[in-house]
């Protein structure tokens, strides 16, 4: 184990570098250069507008992404830190894959469209990282990111330019996809040992703050999420409008639905996290189309009420029954919410919300979504069983320790000093 | 109390999703379409340029205000929970109610302005809810929700429509009306049993640094907050300038103030969060003013001043003889800065800094907003003050555990394991 | 000491004020004004752009570093807390000096470009804050502030205008200037009763986790901190690129590195904290220039091991051998990233990658920010050391509790009442 980690990211890093000195080049075309030298009172370069959103997804795949999955009470480095690793190893390896693809002649030309597709590239394993969270080592989410893109891109390519289809915010191609494929791959690595509760799998109390930091943060720029890579003018529009509408609805339907399900009527710290949120996800398809405030708000609503209720419900049966154990819940924030998203699609483009694409080709971008999703997902499981990848062992399993040198102290106590620690000087004496 | 959050929840919802389907629509004029087809070397959509401003006010509503309030040991769940609660909620029903005032005809056309103004209006009851913190209910919040903005919006069109006053940066409106609706809201709801110091009703180290959190992605934000909906050119990078002068000259006046006014110069945390604020609030009414930057810093730094001595000797006079309890001391974050700002604002225009306003009308705006605030805040009160809605009982103030599942564990203290723990095996050996 | 500091504090904001108001004017030319009036389709206010690149390096300054600091168990409030007020009094300094020097008549016409660079301005002093982290006072802290600003921008001008160097994203100025300044201070208070490890000078789990909130914000905006006062168009394009490429490599590596170098092979946060934004330091100086984005990975992973071996060997060799002890270990994240950026833009200006520079002037740049920095650095640590500035004793370093008011309790911790608690009990009993 001691090298194989730092070999295989030293190794996958010079052969980045190698494509990229082979292919990618910086855009030289008129979208960049052509008002340089403008007189045009109030022209700017649209490039930088671009950006503006670009940031906000960026903020959303390392800070969101990444601090959503610090709930757990000792597994906080590995969420926040794995997170940043994958995702820029994952960036790089989605331009070139994404590049290659989409560009057939030899060279990429970079853009801010390229930056904001590659950080959405690694969504998708950052995504199936939560379902498997805890239980696999760095080197396997390394492969498995490697392998996912890879998939996801061909998915992506299918959906949008051989059917066609519409998906602006990406619930199927990324949101079902990434939920799939990670509840796929858990579903091969299941493990008996860890069917009982562990004792490592709860959260503390300001674990679950730490993660409120990754929601809220992912929940504020969700639509700049779905608008993105929108069309300029109204679709883009839209797309802001009616992601802002859904997930104001989503949270407040979320909450009710969270106090609806508990037996004392309290509030679930992980609906609150995840379920509020889903309205983002699950209006992501339509999120350009003519729909509606109010259609968006009751796609949110109904994606909040999936949500809570799979938690609740789904997340013990598959875990006990189907033998899938989903760490994060990702079933519930992007898999269920991500169908939603992809039938509320079909129904808009029924209703004649959007002249691009057919229900048909919506529902093939659906159902090419989660299979391709299913099939990645359970041959990068079966890879990821191998026993040469560091998999940690059942009571090893949550905790950061195994890979990271942990703080000796996990909080310094003064209370502790101050009241137990003299009667621990007693006991000593 | 089991049905009655998620029951009022859902029934809030479905109206807002209803009357979202009768009077909101897409803006469909020029602003939003004109460029679409453009060839203008450098033209971008303005709506994007915007929506940046947009998304630094909508980080300050729910990150900002919902962090600074996480700074009680016991009650961060409820800080950040119910802040994104109300606000999800509050900004539906503020995009309602200013839509229907503000446009005469049926039709609400949503456009980024209304999101701005829509998360404009979820911070009066954010502010509020900083007076009453702990010791509501969340269907007490709720219920302040709905009436407040509904005051708020009011009196904004009062002061805007029929005074013509300049408000640019809510100091009237928004900070002092928040404010002194809440303060008003908590005399009413007074009570003896909380009179001495409660022990949940304090931080603890991480608390105080996830505070932070919120202090300094507000303080960042401010200038967009104070030039979102200026004019555009002269006016809103006037407001820019200003707020972020005034706000730095109020942080090195905070400092000076908060170690001269603590017996031994040390430095407190409760101005460090909060009285730094004060020059953004203070700024706001004049700050697309030609008012210069050395007056903003002037302004930001007797603000600062104003707040701290607030804090320092207010705040308790107001707890013990006024039986006015002021959890987090939005009366010298929001209140006595909003008045500075309604006066600067006073003299700004008497001073001929602005020609869009006379003095007496910046006076009756002043007035009005603490006036109406005041009205509606003790008409609030006596809704809340029904025994029918759930309010926590004295000891369990400040607490989540009354309305959040919370975990077994506060904090997982290695140490505590380490040392401690083997004294537990002994002791229960 | 009682008084030192307010009155310090409150004496330099009223001599700003002054200063302020005989020097500081808003921006009156065209470049505000051109298009209130303008009804070219698509067009828009040129600083609101500018505004948004900002408002990224904002958040930087302010949340980016300050937290960066909070992984002390002891001294988060100082970290986030001195942060927020050496900056704020940094960057009206800052556009006093910057002001007087570039502009050559009496006025200083403030833009977006002069807030951009006044935060910048700060960056150095906390770099350099970082070196003498938990070691000195607030008031000395303030005195290095307006002595480096002021060190900064002379050097700074040197650079860019009589050696006509190029440094867009300030690698040289700002970075190698920030931290070399920092170590000959650092260096000069050098405190043998310091050289052994000390109780404070450790990190618990928590704190780690908000010191990544610092990283992953700093991450994230590095490219807009290397781009935000580049030329418009083509340069600006590139400087985005290359830093996020140079980022992302930078991560990867970094990973493997600090497996690498740790013999068990794990992770160290310290690494993953800091040298993952070496990256973003060592492309800076030739970030807009034309050296494709392979080279820019190239640079980013050089720069990470760079930094973690700079970690692993160099600290512990400085601390023990040169008598500089480095908390924050600024000189694997600036300094010698910065030297690395400083030499690679030597070698792009000689490969042709800029016009703008030659060679000479390019490694005169870095001569004379490194000289500069230890001569400044050398000075103020001679008027640092004056034992009348409050500095901590030994035993009180990396201590909030000596300037703040720090809670009685560090983390409430519900496990210690339900376990330890009893126990407790019965051990009194």
């Amino acid at each position: 184990m001691r090298f194989k980690l730092p070999l295989l990211a030293i190794g996958l890093e010079v052969a980045m570098i190698v494509l990229f000195a082979l292919f990618v080049h910086y855009e030289t075309d008129h979208n960049v250069h052509q008002q340089i030298n403008t007189t045009t009172p109030g022209a700017v370069d649209k490039f930088l507008v671009s950006y503006a959103l670009f940031q906000d997804v960026h903020v959303m795949i390392f800070v969101g992404f990444g601090f959503l999955m610090t709930f757990l009470k000792k597994y906080g480095f590995s969420s926040v830190g794995i997170n940043l690793f994958i995702a820029a190893l994952g960036l790089q390896w989605g331009t070139l894959i994404r590049g290659i693809l989409h560009h057939h002649n030899q060279e990429i030309h970079v853009e801010i469209e390229n930056m904001i597709n590659a950080d959405f590239s690694t969504a998708t394993v950052l995504i199936s990282f939560g379902a498997v969270l805890g239980k696999i080592s760095p080197i396997q989410m390394l492969i498995m990111t490697i392998i996912e893109i890879t998939v996801f891109i061909g998915n992506e390519y299918l959906v949008g330019e051989i059917f066609k289809a519409s998906d602006i915010g990406a619930s199927m191609t990324i949101h079902a996809f990434g939920a799939y494929f990670g509840l796929a791959a858990a579903g091969i690595l299941y493990r008996p040992g860890l069917r009982k509760e562990h004792d490592n799998e709860e959260s503390v109390y300001h674990s679950d703050l730490f993660a409120m930091i990754g929601t809220l943060f992912l929940w504020i720029f969700w639509p700049s999420f779905n608008s993105a890579i929108a069309d300029a003018g109204e679709k883009q529009y839209r797309a802001i409008i009616n992601t802002y509408f859904s997930l104001a609805a989503c949270v407040v339907t979320a909450y009710a639905f969270s106090s609806l399900v508990e037996h004392r009527g309290k509030l679930d710290m992980v609906h609150i996290q995840n379920a509020t949120l889903a309205g983002g996800v699950a209006v992501g398809t339509c999120a350009d189309m003519e729909i509606y405030p109010y259609i968006s708000m009751i796609i949110g609503s109904i994606a909040a009420m999936v949500s809570v209720l799979g938690f609740k419900f789904l997340t013990p049966f598959f875990a006990t029954k189907l033998r899938i154990h989903d760490t994060c819940g990702v079933h519930n924030l992007h898999g269920l919410p991500g169908v939603v998203g992809g039938l509320a699609g079909i129904g808009a483009v029924a209703l004649g919300a959007s002249n691009k694409s057919t229900p048909a080709m919506q529902a093939a971008a659906l159902g090419s979504s989660i299979g391709t999703a299913v099939g990645g997902g359970l041959i990068t499981g079966l890879i990821l069983k191998l026993p040469i990848w560091g998999q940690p062992p059942d009571q090893n399993c949550y905790d950061d320790s195994v890979y990271w040198e942990v703080p000796r102290l996990r909080e310094h106590d003064n209370h502790f000093y101050e009241h137990g620690g003299q009667n621990q000087l007693k006991l000593e004496v």
